[in-house]
C-alpha cells in the first residue's frame, strides 16, 4: 500500500487558479505591492503593474531559517567592526581603490573627511544578508545548509515588498483562499509561516537613530532619505517615509544630484540643514537614510562634492562611508579568508559565521588569487562557480562555463575587480510564480535575506586607526524572501525573475521529502 | 492700498506642480487608491491606474458640513422607518412597481418573503446622503445652503477611496508637500481638515452586526459580501473585507450569480450556510452586506431566486428589500411631498430634513405631476432642471434644454418612473483635478456623501402593517466627498468626470470670499 505523500502547494484546478490569481492582484493593488511602469508616466497619471510574487509561500527548513536569524546578530557585529577598522579595509581594498572608480570614489571621500575631526560617534546600520539553500553534492548528502550569497550594507531593497507579500500569504491562508485538503494541509506539514514586521524594523531603526541624535541648531529636527530620481519601485521605499511621518518624525526624499546642494547646508559646526522649498525655516538633519550613492555612475564630481558634505556632518549616517565600503564582494571574500573573521569576532561566532560561507577567491596576483585564476580558467571546475564584480549589489554575474570565455577578454589588469566564488547548488521544490512577464509552475529556488538594524558607537582606541564598536540598539531581525524559475541564474526581480516570496517553514525531514535537485 | 486676499490653493509652478503629482502618484500606488484597467486583465497580472483626485483639498463651509454630519441621525432614523412602512411604501411606488423591472422584481420578493414570518428582527443600515452647495440666485444670495442630491440605501460606494485621498490630503499638508506660504497658508484661512474614518466606520458596522447575530447551528459565523463580477473598482470594496478578517470576522466575497446556488444553502430552520470550496465544514451567515443586486439586469429569474434564498433566511441583512427600495428616487420626491416627513419624523427634525431639499416632481397624473410635466416641458424653467430616472444611483440624468425633447420621445407611460428636481446651483470654487483622462485646473463643485450606519430592530406593532424601528448602535457619521470641473454636468468618477477630494472647512465668510458662481 503506498501512502500518500504531503503535497505543497496544492495541484490547482483552472477554476482555483482564477479565483487565487484574482485574489491576489487585487490585494496587490490595494496594498502597493506594485512597480511603476515610468515609460507611462504623464503629468496626470501612471499606469503600474503588481510586483512579482509566489502564489504560495515556499516551503524552506525552519532550523536554517532560524540559523540565519541568529546569526545576524554575529554579522552585525562583524561588519560594524569591519567598518571601523580603516587600515584592514585599505590592505583588502586597494588594488580596486586603484582601478575601481566607485571605490576609489568612496576611499577618497573617506580620506578628505578623515582630515576632520568626527562630530558623530553613532552610526545606524541597515544591513541584509543574502542566502541560498545549498546541497553539497561532494558528500551526496540530501539535506541542505545555510549559505551565504552576499551581504549589503547600503540601500538595502526588497524588504517592504516581503513584507507584504508575507502579510498577503496569511491572508490567503487564513481566508481559505488556498482551498487546503486534507494532505496538504499546513497543519499536516506542520507548516509555520512567520511574521514579517520588515517595515517596523526598518522604521523603528531610523527612529531610535532620530531620537538619539543630539541638536545643536533651535531647529526642528528631520530624517533625510537620500533617493534616485525615476525610481519605479517607489513601493519598496514610500512606506517608510510614511511609516516615519505617521511616528511623527518628519522625513524628507531628496533626490541624489543637484537639489542636495539646493537644498541642504553645512554650518560651521558641520550641522546639516535641510531647507523644504518655501519654507521659512530650515530643519536639522538627524539621520542620512542613503538609498542612493550606490552606483559608480552616481559619483562624479558632483556626486563626490555631494557625499562630502554629507559625510562631513553631524547627521547620524545609515552608513557612512566607511561602512558602506563593506558591502563590496571583495570585503566578503577577504573575510572568507582562513583566519580573517578572527580579527572581529570571538572564535565561536567566527565559526558560526563561516559554515555559512562557500570556498571564494580573488583573482589577483596572491596565491589565493592564482588558485582562483586557475579554477576559473578550467572548463570544468569553471562549471562550479560564478565570477562576480567585486562590487556592491546584485546582476553583472558570469556563470559557469561562460567564465573562461569572459576573463579572456578581460584585460588581465582588470580581473581583479572580479572575485570567484563556488556555486550554490540549492535544493529546488515546487511553487507557482507570477509576474507581469508571465505565470510560470514548476521547480523553484529561493533567497533569504535578514535584515539586521543596529545602532553602534564608534569610538577611539588609543592610537589606533581601528575603532571600537559598542552596539547600543539592535532590533530583532526580519526577512526578504524571494523565489525564482530553478532554471534561471539571476533572481533579480525588476527584471521578472524573481517573485517576493515568505517562507512555508518545516521541519528538516518534510522539506527534504518535498525538495529536488536543480 | 490693496490688501492681499486669502487664496486657496495655490499657484503651482511648473516644478512645484510635477512634485506634487509625483508625490500624490506615489501615495496612491503605494496605498491603493486605484482602479484597475479591465481591458488588461490576464491570467498572470492587470495593469491599474491611480483613481481620478484633487491635488488640495477643497473650500467647503464648515458650518453647513457640520449640518450636514449632524442631520445624518434624522436621516437614519428617517430611512429606517420609511423601510419598515410597507403600505406607506407600496403607495408610493405602485406605479412603478407597475411597470419598471427593478421596483417590480424586489417588490414581488418583498411580496414572497412577507408570507413567511421573519426570523431576523435586526437590520443593518449602511447609508449615504449625498449634498451639494446651492446658491439660491432669486434670493440674490452669495450665501450656499446644503441641498439633498439623492440619498443611498443600498451598495454605497466610493467611502474607501475618500477615506485614502483624505489620508492622503493630510500628509502632503504636514509632509510641507503643498509648500504653502503665508497668505494662502491654511492657519490664515483657518482651514481645518477632519479625519475621515470610513473604513474603521463601515467595518465597524458590520462587525457589530456581526456580534449582534444569534446563531443557531454549530458552525462558524461569516460576513458574506454580495459582489458584483468583474468590479474594476476593488479598491473600494476589498479592504473592508480585509478590515474585517483583521478584527478576526471570517468575511467571503461571493459574486452575484450562480456561486450563490453553489455555494450556499438555505436550511429548514432558515439559517443561511455557507459553503468555502473544499471545506468540509460550511460557515453559518450572520451578515450580508449587498454590494450587488441593484440592478435591473441582476434580477433575472435566477437573480429574484437568489435575492430570495438569501432575503428568507435569518441573517442580517444590510439592507433587506425593503429598505433597498427606500434608494429609489421616487421614494426622495414622496418624502419631499408636503406633510409626508412627519410621519415619521418629529415637527423640527422634519423641519431640519426638509431645509435640505429641493423642489421634486412626480411627472404622474397627480396635480403635483401635473405641475411637474408643465415645468418640464416649457424650455425656459426646463433650464432649471434635472430630469432623473425614479430608480437608485446616479447616472442618466437628463439636463436642463434636453429634456422637453426626450420626454417628448418617450411613451407617456414611461413618464412616470421619472422625477424632475431643481436644478442645483452651486458655487465654484478653484482646485486642481487629476485622472486618467487628464489635468484640470480651475473651478470646481463639490458632492459631499454623508454615510449613516446604524442597527435597527424593527418590530410589530400591533395590527399595523408599518414595523416599529428601534435604533440599537449607531456610528458616528463619517463622509465621501467628490469634486468635478464645474462645466460638467455628471459626476462620475468612473468616466473621469469626478475626483475623490475631502474638504477644506473654512467660515462661511471665507468661503464666500473665495467662490464664484458657476
Amino acid at each position: 500500500m503506498e501512502t500518500m505523500s504531503p503535497v505543497w502547494p496544492p495541484q490547482l484546478t483552472d477554476t482555483h487558479l482564477e479565483v487565487l490569481v484574482s485574489n491576489i492582484t487585487d490585494y496587490q493593488i490595494t496594498h502597493g505591492s506594485m512597480l511603476k511602469l515610468l515609460q507611462t508616466d504623464e503629468l496626470h497619471t501612471v499606469l503600474s503593474n503588481p510586483v512579482g510574487v509566489t502564489l504560495f509561500p515556499t516551503l524552506f527548513p525552519l532550523e536554517l531559517f532560524n540559523q540565519a536569524l541568529t546569526l545576524q546578530k554575529v554579522y552585525n557585529k562583524l561588519y560594524a567592526a569591519a567598518g571601523e577598522d580603516q587600515d584592514w579595509l585599505h590592505e583588502t581594498l586597494k588594488d580596486l581603490i586603484a582601478i575601481d572608480p566607485l571605490t576609489g570614489a568612496l576611499w577618497s571621500i573617506h580620506e578628505e573627511i578623515e582630515r576632520k575631526e568626527s562630530v558623530q560617534d553613532l552610526i545606524l546600520g541597515i544591513f541584509r544578508s543574502d542566502y541560498m539553500l545549498h546541497i553539497d553534492e561532494s558528500i551526496r548528502s540530501k539535506t541542505p545548509v545555510l549559505k551565504q550569497v552576499e551581504f549589503n550594507t547600503i540601500a538595502c531593497a526588497g524588504g517592504i515588498h516581503s513584507n507584504t507579500v508575507s502579510n498577503m500569504h496569511h491572508y490567503l491562508h487564513r481566508s481559505g483562499t488556498y482551498q487546503l485538503t486534507q494532505e496538504e494541509d499546513i497543519e499536516t506539514l506542520n507548516i509555520t509561516q512567520p511574521q514579517n514586521n520588515v517595515l517596523d524594523t526598518i522604521s523603528s531603526g531610523l527612529a531610535q537613530a532620530h531620537s538619539m541624535y543630539i541638536s545643536t541648531s533651535p531647529h526642528k529636527t528631520c530624517v533625510l532619505m537620500v533617493v534616485q530620481p525615476n525610481n519605479f519601485n517607489i513601493a519598496d521605499e514610500r512606506p517608510i517615509e510614511y511609516a516615519l511621518w505617521d511616528k511623527g518624525i518628519p522625513t524628507f526624499r531628496i533626490e541624489w544630484g543637484p537639489d542636495i546642494f539646493l537644498h541642504t547646508q553645512l554650518t560651521e559646526d558641520q550641522t546639516l540643514l535641510y531647507h523644504p522649498p518655501h519654507k521659512t525655516q530650515p530643519l536639522e538633519v538627524s539621520v542620512i537614510y542613503y538609498r542612493a550613492g550606490f552606483q559608480a555612475d552616481e559619483y562624479d564630481a558632483n556626486g563626490i562634492k555631494m557625499r562630502l558634505r554629507m559625510e562631513y556632518s553631524r547627521a547620524i549616517k545609515c552608513p557612512p562611508v566607511l561602512a558602506h565600503l563593506t558591502t563590496l564582494k571583495k570585503v566578503q571574500q577577504a573575510l572568507a579568508v582562513p583566519g580573517a573573521l578572527e580579527r572581529f569576532l570571538e572564535v565561536d561566532e567566527a565559526l558560526s559565521v563561516r559554515k555559512t560561507f562557500v570556498t571564494m577567491y580573488p583573482l589577483d596576483e596572491s596565491d589565493r588569487g592564482e588558485q582562483g585564476r586557475k579554477a576559473a580558467m578550467d572548463p570544468a571546475s569553471a562549471e562550479q562557480h560564478v565570477l562576480k564584480p567585486s562590487l556592491e549589489g546584485g546582476g553583472h554575474n558570469i556563470y559557469g562555463s561562460d567564465i573562461p570565455l569572459y576573463l579572456e577578454d578581460l584585460p588581465p589588469d582588470n580581473w581583479n575587480t572580479y572575485i570567484l566564488q563556488e556555486k550554490i547548488t540549492p535544493p529546488a521544490v515546487t511553487n507557482y510564480l507570477m509576474s507581469s512577464t508571465g505565470f510560470y509552475q514548476g521547480p523553484v529556488i529561493s533567497e533569504l535575506g535578514v535584515f539586521g538594524v543596529c545602532l553602534w558607537r564608534s569610538k577611539k582606541a588609543g592610537t589606533s586607526s581601528r575603532r571600537r564598536v559598542e552596539i547600543v540598539k539592535e532590533l530583532d531581525p526580519c526577512c526578504s524572501f524571494k523565489s525564482k524559475n530553478a532554471d534561471v541564474d539571476e533572481m533579480s526581480v525588476v527584471k521578472g525573475y524573481g517573485c517576493f516570496d515568505s517562507p512555508a517553514l518545516v521541519e528538516m525531514e518534510t522539506f527534504v521529502s518535498c525538495s529536488g535537485s536543480t
